[in-house]
């Protein structure tokens, strides 16, 4: 069985990391090759797409912004899983809104705005608003906080697009689900998980937390049967007056599920390979409380050692060039319990970030 | 960080699957490329060997019988892990013998013969034993049953080479115990397996299988301890009598430890890569009883479906051709209990060769 991965990410790494056990091998393609490219059996470039799809069985991704005649010929051949209808929404911030108010799933309330200057007026009359672009933007870009009315920090800024004013929300805790659904429909749930996330970049999360559980599977399932959806989504909530909120979806495996790389029956990565080429998918057993932390705009040289010591493993994505804000790798943690994991996510915040974290985000 | 691989088959592809994840590029070498070379960042030939060893951090093997030029350059560069003196007693199983006994491990009385005929007669003057050449001979090849002084079915068989010619050991189960031991010689120990092995083939197994744990524990200590051993060992004990007897050691990661890869807190893969790059290893944790049934002599696709369903997962090592004995894959298993993990392992072993075992192996 041949599985092509659209993009060379550290996602579509890990997907191979956790599935090449399988009698499964994985193309790839890219604009040029990323990180994951060593380990793909054949390399495409856009302008090969026809090859790339018809040599597959099955196609997926690791990143909604993708080349688009590539997505458009894998739905065609009915090999793209999940579905172009997932990236679809994907591709502007209002159609994911709209659609999920269409299914009635929780989520802020929200305005559209046709440029900036109607955003701002929008936020104003709100009085506590995040304004954000409908195309692009993600970890935190394209993304503009009013509080107060007080929009005079972004007075002559003048940003391009349509944008949606959404409610500024006070929440409790932010907190995700990673749920499976297969071909024929069935689904299986990972134990959601608490993330702390900065200056919309998650820092770190930690599993299970289990609050919210089974409002959430039961929106992430409302979401996905309304797809059609085929493979591992990411579903971020926020938790107020509790109450969940959806914040956003990512279709396909999310940065929140790194943490089954540890402790679990089986990981985020594999549950999706086994979803997208019909296989069984299987219920995932936490068999310890589980959290990762994030390596931000850093390398790993210098802490290692240290990081090994404390951590019970390292994944390092190969990026060629550490820049500030960019997820060079993740550190996965494993406890006894809950605030066991949570000391230890801090004992790892410590070794890499020494109380700077803003110098690195 | 930068480790060679000498060997391109199963188990360095699962060191590699295992240990991609760390800042760690993987190098290979070997006559030709093998199932795991497509992994490597770079394949090189026995004639490159000094190009290879120079261009590594560390040096280890995936088996014992491989390029000596190589392995004695790795080792003159201080890289190779586990070291030569390990290898040099596997090359010559009269030598593997004298040095368990040299150093007081319980093993199978032997006496050594110079060529065939010697060792015949040997056997007939034992009663019940079992006759071994002295090089090479792994997977059953190279043994040679005597019983009741009966050596009929071997006259006029002209096999050269010497030979060591051990006791008959009627015993009660086979069993082994993966141990890792440290530069800095710390130890770590996987749970015991229970083994069963037909006509000299691994053909399941199951852990825990702690009956003997803490006297397996302290012959590995002492076998590894002498050897000034770093990395993974596996050792092969015959439990008869209530006592155990060392049958063989295997300088390396193990056949009869492929169940780590699933229900276990770290794979024997990755604690080597670990004990050989001089990281710190850690305490495996068996979350779940754990076993393997080998995908021997036969292909996958007929039945995958039916194992993925059955079983946790699959390891396919991408040989290029099927042949009767040949260990093509394994399937990995994880159950509740000792009894159920042995109850699924044979609902496999159905699957695979519905009661007819003999004609794949």
């Amino acid at each position: 069985m041949k599985i092509g991965i659209i993009g060379s990410g550290q996602l579509g790494w890990m997907m191979m990391l956790e599935s090449y056990n399988l009698p499964v091998d994985f193309y790839m393609l890219d604009n040029e090759p990323g990180p994951a490219s060593y380990m793909a059996r054949k390399f495409f470039t856009p302008d090969k797409y026809k090859e790339f799809v018809d040599s597959c069985d099955y196609i997926t991704y690791e990143f909604e912004h993708v080349d688009g005649r590539t997505l458009e010929y894998s739905e065609k051949s009915n090999k793209l899983r999940p579905g172009l209808k997932a990236i679809e929404i994907k591709r502007d911030r209002s159609l994911e809104k709209d659609f999920l108010r269409s299914i009635n799933v929780p989520e802020a309330d929200y305005e559209k705005a046709d440029n900036f200057n109607e955003a701002l007026k929008i936020a104003r009359d709100k009085g506590n608003a995040v304004i954000k672009t409908c195309a692009g933007g993600y970890d935190g870009k394209g993304q503009f906080y009013v509080h107060d009315s007080d929009t005079s920090k972004f007075e002559g800024l003048d940003v391009l697009g349509r944008f949606i004013v959404e409610d500024f929300i006070n929440y409790e805790s932010e907190a995700s689900i990673i749920a499976v659904r297969s071909e024929s429909g069935e689904f299986q749930f990972f134990d959601p998980s608490f993330n702390y996330n900065k200056n919309g970049i998650l820092i770190y999360n930690i599993a299970p937390f289990n609050d919210k559980k089974s409002e959430m599977q039961e929106i992430a399932k409302k979401i996905m049967n309304n797809l059609n959806y085929i493979g591992v989504m990411g579903i971020e909530f926020y938790i107020v007056n509790n109450k969940v909120l959806v914040n956003e979806i990512a279709p396909r495996v999310h940065n929140t599920g790194h943490h089954t790389l540890k402790g679990s029956s089986i990981s985020q990565f594999q549950e999706h390979i086994r979803a997208i080429s019909n296989m069984n998918i299987i219920m995932p057993e936490l068999y310890k409380p589980s959290g990762i932390v994030n390596i931000l705009g850093r390398g790993i040289d210098d802490v290692y050692n240290e990081i090994m010591k404390t951590a019970d493993d390292v994944y390092w994505y190969r990026k060629p060039e550490i820049r500030r804000k960019r997820k060079m790798g993740h550190v996965n943690i494993t406890g006894e319990s809950y605030n066991d994991v949570n000391k230890r996510v801090n004992d790892v915040l410590n070794i890499l970030y020494r109380g700077n974290l803003d110098q690195f985000i």
